[in-house]
C-alpha cells in the first residue's frame, strides 16, 4: 500500500508539471503544495530539498502540514527520478516488457536533448525559433505512428514531454519569448498548418483531451508568466 | 526467459563499461563485440545504432554474426537506458522498494552531473584537477556509509559511477591528461592519503575486489589510450 505523498510543485515549472501529470494519470492521492519560486519559503531547502528546486516529493511519515515536513518522510527530487518513482509505486505509466520500457526511457532521453534545450535557447535566450521546429521534428520522428509517445498508452515518456510542448505552444502562439519579434507567431502558424507537422498536431490534440492535462496546465498562468519574462528580456536583451 | 543478447562496446568508453559491469554482475549470457571507435565499421550505424556510438545492445532475433545484426532484433542504446534494461531483464541490480530505487536513480543523476563532466573538464580540456577532487567529494558524500553507492548491494548506481572513477584514477596516478603537468599526480596522492577521502578509498577497494570489475577493466589499455590522448593534447593545447 502506498503511503502519504506530498508534492512540492510550481505551476510555472515544466519539470514539476511532469510529476503532476504522472500523479493525475495514476490517480494516486497526494497533497499539492505550491512553492513560489520567486520567493521560496525559508523552510523549503532545509526541510525538503537542499537544492531548493521543484519538484520534490515527501513520502511517508506522519500527518503534518507541508510547511513542517517531517524528518520521518523520505524526500525525493529530480523530475525524471520522480516519474520512475510514481511508476514504481503504482505499476502504471510504464509497460511491463523490458524492451518497451527501454523505448520509453530512450524517448525521455531524447526529450532532454531536444525540446528542453530548444525552449531555453529560443524562449529564454533569444536564439532563432528554427531551433524549436528542429526539436519538434526530432521528437515527432520518435512518436509512435498512433497513440502516445511509445505505444497506445500514456507513459512517463508523455509526462516528460508534454510540459515542454505545452509551454512552447503558448510562447509561439502569443509571440512571447526572447526570440525575434514576429518569428514566434510565424513558427506557430507553420506548426498549425504544414503537413510535415501533422503527427505533432494529432499528438498534442490527444494529450489535451486528457483529464490529467486539463487539470494540470493553466494556460492563462503560463501566458502571464511568459509575458513577464518576455518583457524583461526585451528590455534587457542578452548578448 | 531472456533472449539472445549482443553488446556492442569499446574498452575505452566509460559509457560502454557501465553496461559491461552490469551484465557481468547479473551473469546474463551475452556476446561481446568490440567496436573500434577510431575506425567504426560501415555496417554499425545502419544496422545497429544510427547515432554510431557505443554501447548498444541487440536483443532477440535469430543467431547471426554481430556484423550482420538482424533487423528482427531490438536495438537499444544509451548507457543509462541499458542499465535499466539489464535490471529489468534480470530483476537484479535495483532494489525492490520504490524509495530505494529512487535513491539509486538520484545517485545516477548526480554521477552525470559530477564525475562525468569533471573527467571531460580536467582530463580532456585541461582545466585544473581541483574539479576532479570536488566531483569526488560530492559523490563521496552521497555514498552509503558502508557497502556500495546505495546500500549493501551493488546496483546500477555503482555500474554508472565506477567506469569514471577507474579512468580518473589512471589519469591522475600516471599524470596523464590535458591538465597541468604534475598536478594529476599530486591530486592522486591527496586522494590516496587524505583522511577526507577515506570513504572514497574504501569504496574503490571494494569495487576493485569484484569479479565484474576485474573482468571488464583493462588498466593497461586505458593507460595506453590516455597516454595517446595526453600527448596529442599537450602538443596542441586547447585555449
Amino acid at each position: 500500500m502506498t503511503q502519504r505523498l506530498t508534492l512540492y510543485t510550481a505551476k510555472v515549472s515544466p519539470y514539476a508539471h511532469r510529476v503532476e501529470l504522472a500523479l493525475e494519470e495514476t490517480k494516486l492521492e497526494y497533497t499539492r503544495f505550491e512553492i513560489d519560486l520567486r520567493n521560496k519559503p525559508e523552510w523549503y531547502a532545509p526541510l525538503v530539498n537542499p537544492a531548493c528546486q521543484v519538484p520534490a516529493i515527501a513520502y511517508g511519515g506522519p500527518v503534518v502540514d507541508p510547511s513542517q515536513s517531517s524528518p520521518e518522510s523520505e524526500k525525493i527530487t529530480e523530475s525524471l527520478v520522480l516519474l520512475e518513482f510514481v511508476a514504481d509505486l503504482t505499476g502504471k505509466l510504464l509497460p511491463k516488457d523490458p524492451v518497451q520500457r527501454a523505448k520509453v526511457r530512450f524517448f525521455i532521453d531524447a526529450v532532454s536533448n531536444t525540446v528542453g534545450p530548444a525552449f531555453v535557447a529560443s524562449v529564454i535566450r533569444g536564439e532563432p525559433v528554427a531551433k524549436i521546429h528542429e526539436a519538434i521534428e526530432k521528437i515527432q520522428a520518435l512518436l509512435s505512428a498512433e497513440g502516445y509517445a511509445v505505444g497506445s498508452d500514456f507513459t512517463i515518456a508523455d509526462a516528460a514531454l508534454v510540459p515542454f510542448l505545452a509551454r512552447l505552444e503558448v510562447a509561439l502562439k502569443n509571440d512571447l519569448g526572447a526570440f525575434e519579434e514576429g518569428t514566434g507567431l510565424k513558427a506557430f502558424e507553420a506548426l498549425s498548418s504544414e503537413p510535415k507537422f501533422a503527427r505533432y498536431r494529432k499528438y498534442i490534440a490527444d494529450v489535451k483531451a486528457r483529464d490529467s492535462y486539463k487539470k494540470t496546465f493553466d494556460e492563462e498562468f503560463i501566458h502571464a508568466s511568459l509575458s513577464k519574462l518576455s518583457t524583461s528580456r526585451k528590455l534587457a536583451p542578452t548578448s
